[in-house]
C-alpha cells in the first residue's frame, strides 16, 4: 500500500502542478474553438477600454465573441439591456437569477463571473456561495423566493410553466413586465449557459478571488 | 350511459367553439402579460413594414417585444445576425436546429413558426413534421443527425457537453466556427423558447397552414 | 466562408433530394423489420376494404401487424374497442389521448396519425397541432385538461399515480368507468408508441395533409 | 422517549393489524374503481372456469375487465397471443420482459404476477426477485441481457431506440420477429402496468407464496 | 420458426442452469473486487459468533466490510446504532425507511436483505413486497406514509428537501429527534445501496426463502 | 418604473441585512431540529478539543450529531476512517469525490466545508471551485478523471453501475481495494448530504474565505 500512496502522491503532484496552471490559462485559451478575433469595430474598441477601465479587465466572454464584431455587438446589446437598464429587478436581483439559472445548467463560466457579481453587489459573499450551490438553502425574502423558483422551473422544466407560475410571481408582487424581464434574464443565460459549455470557454482568473 | 354520452357530445361541441376560436385569438392576444406597445422606433417601423411585405403579417414574437424598442432592438439584431447573416450552415440547417431544440423544450411558439420554415425552406413538409415530433426518426445525412444530437443534448444536458462532442461535429465536417454557430443557435432558442412560455406567447395562426 | 456555404448549399441540396424521398418511402418501407405479409384471414381482408373505402388507405399499423393474422386481429379488436366502441368519452378526447400521450413519448407514427385525427375530429387543425406540441398551451376545458393531466402522468411517471389522480378525475365530472377508460386509452398508446418506434414504423404520406 | 416508543408499538401493532388483512383485501378488492361485472360471455366463462382448473384461481386483471366482455375478450386474446402463442421467445423470456419493464414503471400488480411466473418457469426464486428488484444484477447470457436491455430502454426513453439498438438485437442472435415479439411484450406490459396502477389493481394473494 | 424455439429451449435451458448457480454462488462470492478477509479483531469475532447464533449466518455485507477492520467495526457500529438502538421509530419503520430508499436506488442486496426483514418484523410478507416493488401501492398509516414520503423525497431529489417537507413529519406527529432519525436511516441505505451496487454485492440465498 | 425600483431598493437593502446576517447565524443555529446538545464523553471532549487546536473551531457537522454520543462517536469513527486513513487515495483525491457528489447532490453543508479542503489541499483554489460548479470542466489527469466518472454516476444512477465501470477504474490504475475506497467515500458523501439538507445542516462561515 505504503507504496501506492506514494506513487499517488507524485502523481498527484504533478497533477496539482498541472491543475495550477489551468487558472492562469483560463486567461489566454478562452474557448475549445481558437476563433481569431477580428479588427474591432470603434463601438467595440471603446467598450472594451471602458472594460479595462471600470473592471480592469475585458470579461473573457466579449474575447470569445470578437471573432465577429456582429455578433459581439448583438451580444453586448442585449446583454446591457437585460442586465443594466432600468427594470422592476434591481441588479442584484438579476444577478441572482443569473447564477441560479447557471447552477441548474451547471455552468463553469457564468457560474464564476456572475458568482462574484452577486458576491459584490450584495456585499454579501456568502450569498453568492448559496446561489452557486442551491437558492433554497438561502434565507430569502418571498420575493427573492418567487422569483428564483419561477426562473429555475423555467430553466429545468420549461413546457410546464403555466398561468399558476405568473399568478406566484404576481402574489409576490411583481408587475407583468417584472415577470417579462424575470423571463428575459433567466432566458439569457439559459443561452449563455449553452454557448459557454459549448465552446468550452473559460472565466478570468480574477473573478475567484473577488468579493470574498 | 347513453345519456352521458350526449351530454359530453354537448360539452364537447361548446369547449370545439371555444377551441376553434383560439387560433383567431393568437392573433389578437400574444402574451400573458397585456403590456402595452412602445411608440416604434424608426428602424423598427421600417422592420415591421418590411416583415409585411415579405411575409404579409408581423411575425408575434415582434409584437411581444414592442413594449421596449431597446429590448426590440436587440432581439431582432442578434436573430437577423444567427438566422440570417452569412454561415457554414445553410438556413435551413438553422431552421432545423430551432426546431429540434424548441421539441426539446416543448415550445408552442417556436415550434410553429420555425416548424413552417423548415417545411417551406426544406421545400419539405414531412422534415418540419419530424423535427418537431422526434428528429431520430428522419432521414438524415451524418452532417445533419451530428449536428442536431450535439444541438439537443446541448439542451437537455448542457453540463456533459465536451470535447468529445464537440469532435463528433469536428468528423462530420464542421469547423470551429461551424460549431459556435451549431451552439449560438441552440442557445438562442434555448433563450427564445423560455421567453416565449414564460409569457405564453402565441403563434400567429397563418404559420399552421404554411408550406404544407 | 463563401466556397464553405457554397459546398453546404450543394450538399444540402442533395440531402433535401433524398430527405423528400422519405414521405414516399413512408408508404413503401413500413418497418425496419422487412417481415413478409401473411396470408390475409377472411375477417382481415374484409377489414382492409373497409378502410380504403373509408380512408381511401389502409393505415401502416395495420400492415406492420400483417405478418401474422392472429397478432393483427387482437390489435384491430382491442383497438376499435378503445377508440370506436361507446364510451363516456367522445371520440375526439379519446384521440386527444392519444395524441398527448404519443407527444410525451415523442412517437412520429401515433403523432402523424392521430395528430391527423385530432384536427379532423375537432374540426380543428390548431387543436391537433397543440396535442403534438404541448397540450399545456392549448386552451381547454377543465375536463379536458384534467383528462390529459391524468393520461400524462401516468406516461411518464405511473408508478405516482395515486387516489389523489383519480379524486381529480372524479371532481371534473369523470365516472368510474370513463376513469377506467382514461387509463385504458392512455395504456393502449403507451403500447402502441413503443411497438411503433422500437419497429420504426412509418406514417402513410397522406396523413401529413389531412384536414389542416 | 420510552413513552414515545411505547406509543409508536402500539400504534405500529394496529397498523401491522390494518396491514396484514391488505392481502385479504387484495383477493376482494380489486380496483379502486368499484365497477360492476358484466355477465359473461360463454367464452369467457369457459376461460374462467379453465383458470379456475389450471391455476386454481382467477386471475384479479382478468375480473378487472370483467364489467365489459368486449374489453375482456379483447385482452385475453392479446395476452394470449403474446405470452403464450409460439415464438422465437421462451415463455420465460417473455415473463422476464415482463417483469424487468414492470420494475421500470414500479407496478404492484404485474410485478407481484408476473414476478411468480419468472419463479415457477425459471425454476429460479432468485431470478424473479433480481427482475423485480435489478435486472443488471442477475447473471445473465448475452442474449437475455441485449432482450431486456432493449426493453427497458424502449420503456424508459422510448423516442431515443434507433437501428443502433435493433442491430445490438440481431448481433445477439435476434430474428426480425424475434424484435417484434421483444417490443410487443415490452408495449405490452407498458400498456398494462398503467391500467394496473391508474386503477389500483390488487394482485392476487397467493402469488406471493408461489414457487419461493 | 420451430426449430428456432428448440434452439431457443436448449439455450434457455443452459442458461437456466447457469442462473440456478447463482443463490448459491451469492453466498461464496460475495463482491466482485475478491478483497482478502484480513484477521478478525477480537470485537469482530465476537459479534460474528452472535450473528451465527442468532440468525444463522453471517451477513455477507460484514463479510464484505471484513477486509479492513476499522473499516467493518465503524460500518457495525453506526449500522447497529441506527437500526437497533432506542429510536421513535420502530425497528419496523426503520426497516421499511430501508427498503423503500433501497427500491428508489434498486439496490439487490439491501431490497433482498431489508426486505426480508419487513417480512419478519411486520410478521406481514406483502409488506415487504410493498416496499421492495412501489411503497405508494401499500396501505399504510398516515405517520408511515408521510415519513416514507420523505425518505423517498430525500433519496430522489435531496435538493429539494426544506422546511416545508419538515413540516409534513412534524404534522405526522414526529418530534424534531424522530426527523434526525428518519434522515439518518435513509442516508445510511443511501450510502450501502452505493457501496453494495459498486461492489456488486450478494445477499445471503437464505434471505430469499425468509418469512414468505 | 422608476417609483418601482425605489420600492424595489428599499426592499433589497433590507433583504441585504437579513441576508448577511445569515453567514453569522450559520454558527449558532446550525440545524433546523433545535435538538439539544448532550453531556460530551470524554472521548469526545477530548476529539472537539483537537478540532479547536487544529482548525480553529468545531466543524458544525460534528455539533449537529452531539445531541447523542452513540450518534456522534459512529459517524466520527467512520468518517476519519475513510477521510484520514491510509488508502490509495490520497486526501486530496478523498475530498474531491466528496465535492463532486455534493455538487450532484447540491448539498451547501458539503460543498462548503469539502469544498474549502480541496482549495487547502490542492493548494488551488480553482480546483475548488470547479469541483463544486462541474467537475467535468476542470483539466483533470485521466486517473482522477475516471475516479470522478465512477463516484458521479454511483450517485446520480447507483442502479446502473456495473462491470464495466469497475473495468474503467481499473484501466485507469485503481486496484480492487481503490473501487472498495472511491464507492465507500462517494456512498458516505450520498449519506451525508442527506443529513445535512434533511436537516437544513449550517456550514462554519469561516470555510466560506478558506485558501482563496
Amino acid at each position: 500500500m505504503q507504496k501506492r500512496v506514494e506513487k499517488s502522491g507524485k502523481a498527484g503532484k504533478k497533477a496539482a502542478k498541472v491543475r495550477r496552471r489551468q487558472a492562469a490559462d483560463d486567461d489566454t485559451v478562452i474557448t475549445a474553438l481558437g476563433l481569431k478575433s477580428a479588427p474591432p469595430s470603434d463601438a467595440m474598441a471603446a467598450y472594451f477600454k471602458k472594460c479595462e477601465e471600470k473592471l480592469g479587465f475585458v470579461p473573457n466572454v466579449l474575447k470569445a465573441y470578437a471573432f465577429d464584431m456582429g455578433k459581439l455587438e448583438a451580444f453586448v446589446a442585449m446583454y446591457n439591456d437585460l442586465m443594466l437598464a432600468p427594470s422592476g429587478l434591481s441588479k442584484l436581483e438579476r444577478e441572482m437569477i443569473a447564477v441560479a439559472v447557471s447552477s441548474a445548467n451547471r455552468c463553469y463560466y457564468c457560474l464564476t463571473a456572475h458568482g462574484a457579481a452577486v458576491r459584490a453587489l450584495g456585499e454579501d459573499p456568502v450569498l453568492g456561495e448559496l446561489m452557486v450551490m442551491n437558492f433554497r438553502a438561502a434565507r430569502l425574502s418571498k420575493r427573492e423566493r418567487a422569483m428564483l423558483d419561477f426562473a429555475v422551473k423555467l430553466t429545468v422544466e420549461p413546457w410546464a410553466v403555466e398561468e399558476t407560475d405568473r399568478d406566484a410571481l404576481r402574489k409576490a408582487g411583481f408587475s407583468a413586465r417584472d415577470i417579462w424581464d424575470i423571463a428575459a434574464v433567466a432566458g439569457f443565460f439559459n443561452m449563455s449557459n449553452r454557448v459557454a459549455t459549448a465552446t468550452d470557454m473559460r472565466p478570468n482568473s480574477v473573478y475567484h478571488r473577488q468579493a470574498r
